[in-house]
């Protein structure tokens, strides 16, 4: 059986409509979202059995992020804290030339005391699959050690290790990643990357080819996959590099687009698929998402063929 | 006095806002709409003196339906019935590469069940001008047998008969549609037909006048129009072709497009204007459609002279 | 471990805003309720491992109705199915003199096919209770024998089957739902009806306490539940009567009352409470449900423990 | 043929949400709204040919108030004028202490301008029954001489008149507004007025039977009908008293409860029913107009009957 | 010049449409709201030079709350902070039996760490009163010190001090708050106090005068108000009592009535009433208040007045 | 101190959502804006002291506009008035070929009947500059005159003022417009002008270059803006011409970048720099202002910087 498992925070997602500001709306949508729910979500619509585990505060906010995760196709495994906050983020999307804006307020979440050992890990050492991000060592020291410790008692299990680079310049530096990020490397098998991170955090140089090449030359990844936004992304994968194109979209929400790609290729790997064919399919789950509010891809596997067989026409009816 | 008679199913159109999901909508927009009654108010507002017959059930929903029509500018005379569904679809709005996603919910209609019996078929023979499209026999073999059975009492009284193939998959296959409509050819004047449409239901090929010309003279039509999306449009008339191109929109929503486009065509040939005239006006119709929400094109006749004369510069004020 | 399985129709509900009419509405309100999911969704909520089994179309229509139940706190264990619609109800929220209407359009939904082969059965015969109302045989021929079936095969695995009359008078007569009703008695262990429904439909006379001994006294119930709107429930198990008042609420959406009631007095008996207990527990959460948009008590234990302690005070900050 | 003609003003009405006050709102609810075409559209509704008079300026606004109307029931028969505004009022909806607020932007409407000879009057001397209100002679000094030429054209034709005192104390002051409905009662054949009007604006006393007596002895009026809000209304007609109570209601939405009370009244007087049965069918009318939004009593003939058979229990379904 | 001055914590308010649960909305009304700012805005709006003090996070959020403080008829005088959060809270409107609820997100706001050194102190020494709460001490020992500061600078410069208990169960426990609203006593001139905190946290007993009488016997208070929500409230000044019975309101939201209370009486004190003029004037203000969405009273005085002459007959047009 | 005043209409703002049409729209987007509040509001947010002066009718319809106003960063000083009405525009957004639509209704606003002796003129006299344009004029006889002597009292105080041509074609001819506008020049120090404006209305020829040289020549301006959309914008000063060419923007709302271009220029000449430096401010600020909903420039002077640093990498996270 297939069997993804993700760890991480998700929060709420307070945005103004259309591209009002915050200081002038009077009413906000409301999501939840979150790297690693996200990814659990967009494999577990695809075809993976798929769980995402947090830890959360035992409230109505902390429910709203089961709710919404479960609603749309993955399984939550949570924790309940009568302790911490629920992170909340807060988006002001826009158009050139005003960046879409994060205003961050997570803070103090109860996922950033989640220990290893209060975890349900047993579902990690179970799964084929464990992914988490960069984000998540990101928010406190407590969950920096949390990533080490399940990113190696997953592979001490045998489970495919999966991480994103997921560089936040608002939640920390380079110069503080940087460190961090490498001392989790070993237990990584599968590392996802963006160019521009990997550059800037990473202190890489060369194109994506370059880059793909000494990271798995320096820490023995058995895949490197290097996103590169609208010029597509390359994987390196058993000395091979693969490149593939990005699948044009007429963007509606760019946010979320990096997990949609991560949840489509897991998809295609945990099925089976090689590394090329998962990538294209990647491709087009993350086009998929641009078209789409929210955070997730919230796309049928048949939705996905027909980006890739581009049969579309524009009105199906 | 100019007099445009329609006759078809107007469904209720459910659609998420924006480009939200149906799966994860809270609320949805609540419209009526139908290719005969788009034409019917695309034509009344613009001049003409337009009624939509139809078969409705006795409802809340029904009084929706002609509410919405009579609110836009043209006459629903409609029978009531106790039997039969108010046909519902879902629209899913999308940007590239996701489809606009069309769910229908129409199956056993009340107006599946109409029969020229029932209908105030003195109305088509008094007018100029009756309009249904191909959807109307796709939708019951009734509805199949009332189609032609109102086309021939409309040719006898001599009315002109217009009729646009409006091919839908989701309906019937090509196979089923084109005998279905090839034996309705004969009670028609101007065929209206997209060009892929043409293709594959009627089986042609060659270009836009190649199909037009092979219609005209298989069946006889006055005119024919071929419609060729963003490629504007070709018609066929008194063995002369004319060609109008498109004429360019920011899309904001292009459901009822064509119905625009039928609509303004209609308009100038029942207050005189020639074909090449009519084209053009058509054409001005259709591109005000795109921007407007709804399936009709709700506009005045000095927004479409405005069009025609290229005046505007962006904010009227 | 206690657990409940349900099966019915799952509706979309679709209701204008506020008191609006729908035939002037532009917008409508999108949820997904039924009996049967909605008693799966209070159960679960509270504690109840609970799952709701049922047919639904391969659709977003259908797609709705599962994230709805899933994100509420019960499962969803559907067969998909390419054939049938989903049913839907419009919902007019009214007030005195105006009733609150509810048009149905529900004819030919997928469900109304399910038979028991198809469904998963085996959840049922090791569930500890299982539950369905008179809804689900009123729907078809089809669902007569299934729901016949599924009692049958539940109480021969030992599961307590339990049973709500809700006569609706828009999908059969008196007349029509009696004999039906009466074939399914033998197999219910649980039966819970309103007055009102016991009079017109069931033929019984006299006070809430006769009716309740004459249907266990022919019928062999082992408890038989009646509900009395404002005036509370009573039930008889055992040969004990126990009457319990209703707890005053300020009603906000009063569609779903019965079924939170039914799903606050299975809770209590799961998790092993007597018959006043659960009683008193039903009242509870069907006054809170009172309180909540949709048709479920969206509620936790906290919540409906405050209610059974009177401890609130208006606001809690 | 039964067949009521009115004439008089419809504004836009620009409403907050819920009770929020208009200098905090930042959307408004749009509708609109006017005693005539109230009547009109009540009337219209309940099975009436009814038609409204005015004049609109010839522009979005003005197309939304006839679109409002049509869409309702009612015929709409305007004159576009190139001159003039387009009336509107701003509602606060409000609750004790505060009252629902009114804040009219009313003046220099186009309709202050009307006069008999633009309007199409012989829709006035065909019909049944024409009404209008003291609101229009309230105006302008143009539509107090319209409103006498319309009374006594109608008069001279055989057409009954109708009016309603409607005393507008935003509009003028008893002193002014007295020597003007009295001059136009000679014309009136059936008088409606609240009994708080007739004491403050036409300076009457007594109870109201004693009001209706004065009235009917000094101007000669067929009917007159004075009504009590809560404590409901008296008509007396050919010497004969009737007394009908209030329905009781909670109400949503207060605005137009007069004028469904006057489009009930006239459309079963139309249909040839005795005063106490219109007056009764009236109450209802007025009751269910109290629990829907806007200004109308947007219901159906069986609603109607529902009310009066006292058949509801809460919910249909 | 009559001269009001209030410190302390505006938060953002939360809450879901009408009385939907946090866990299920998608869109949440946008507010900001807090003790202190809505009693600056209701003595502004009645003629009261009114500002208020605070900390903000220089961010949309800090900015999102002065401009909704500065829009409504108070002046904001924040100092801008680089660290520290929005204070933010999740309302869940509710009705009997469910009560409201209140989930508060305030822990770490930037407002937390004020210290006196900070603000511009010098409008408390210039004012003719300065207004705080309970609850501001109880957000930090910061604040806990900075109140003290400011009361105390506030009486060196005989400007009038103004403290209402406020007591909040999820913000400390009775046995933490007493000695902390004691230490701040004696620089109190006018204390207002629910009954029921005076007993639950002040350990108070007997009837609302023995309340009053008790503490401005011990604390030598010039003024003290013990309100009793429904049951009015009573005051204490120079010996004498004076009780004013609450006005009856229809709730539409009941959070901010207190500041609302606060808010009238001050005003009429700063204009120079006597003790039962402003009691009454607050009764008033805080009926009103109940009519408004949101925490604070957005009325003109001219509506006050209306209130206090019972002249309203409910519609004003 | 840098200080900025102006005076002008401001207007209530009604738009349907998205591109719907206003005689179908059922609620409205309700803001309020003017060119010279925008002016205000724009240079307030960036740093510069500003005050709006105006006239506005005491209702809540005035208090929406100041509120508006001040929750925006600029103080409104306005003369309360019991005669006139509120201004009110309608605006129909709109793409290609639709022309974005103002229906204005704006006739007897009470601002239209302000004299220079009841406005606050000593505000102006105190002020660094002083900013009206064009529209102020062309609204009544009473406000041309008002115009000419609140420029005549600046340009006597050293107020350096500024005017901005600002023609609209609903309001009044080129003919009416050019000798009121040259009677106002001699008091005028800066003068902005779109090029076809110049053209238009003023009767000038060859590029805007020449343009700005004959206005220059004839009428001594200090400095003349000429700005010409998409092609960017022209100054004169001191004889010197400099050219800055017009930031990309993705326009989401167009109305108002006009005054976002005048606010910005204004904020950093009023800073102290040179006319170069402030052009390419004012690009900055009007490109960020077509990203906004409504008509002003909600911005931080954060985010124009990073606008002119070119930082934005399209999510700020």
């Amino acid at each position: 059986m297939s069997d993804l498992v993700t760890f991480g925070e998700t929060m709420l997602r307070l945005s103004p409509p259309g591209q009002e500001r915050i200081e002038r709306a009077t009413e906000l949508e409301f999501r939840a979202a979150g790297a690693e729910s996200n990814v659990a979500v967009n494999a577990g619509r695809l075809g993976v059995e798929a769980t995402w585990l947090s830890k959360l505060p035992e409230s109505p906010l902390g429910r709203k992020v089961t709710a919404t995760v479960e609603s749309q196709g993955a399984d939550a495994d949570v924790v309940w804290s009568e302790e911490g906050r629920q992170g909340t983020y807060y988006l002001e999307q826009a158009s050139k030339p005003r960046p879409t804006n994060v205003v961050y307020d997570r803070a103090n979440a109860a996922v950033t005391t989640a220990t290893a050992d209060e975890l349900p890990t047993e579902r990690i050492e179970r799964a084929d699959c464990f992914y988490t991000s960069g984000i998540t060592p990101a928010l406190s020291d407590t969950l920096e050690g949390t990533t080490a410790d399940l990113l190696e008692l997953a592979q001490d299990a045998g489970t495919t290790t999966v991480f994103d680079v997921n560089y936040r310049s608002k939640l920390w530096t380079p110069a503080e990643a940087r460190p961090v990020l490498e001392s989790l490397f070993p237990a990584i098998d599968v590392l996802v990357t963006a160019e521009r991170d990997a550059r800037a955090v990473l202190g890489l140089e060369g194109d994506a080819e370059r880059i793909a090449r000494d990271l798995a030359d320096e820490w023995g990844f058995e895949t490197v996959v290097v996103t590169r936004g609208a010029a597509g992304a390359l994987a390196l994968h058993a000395g091979d590099v693969t490149e593939q194109p990005a699948i044009e979209a007429d963007t509606y929400d760019a946010v979320g687009t990096g997990d949609a790609f991560v949840g489509g290729f897991l998809t295609r790997r945990l099925q089976g698929d090689g590394v090329p064919a998962a990538l294209e399919y990647a491709a087009a789950v993350a086009s998929l998402k641009r078209t789409i509010p929210g955070d997730t891809a919230l796309v049928t596997p048949d939705e996905v063929e027909a980006v890739l067989e581009k049969t579309d026409d524009g009105i199906a009816r």
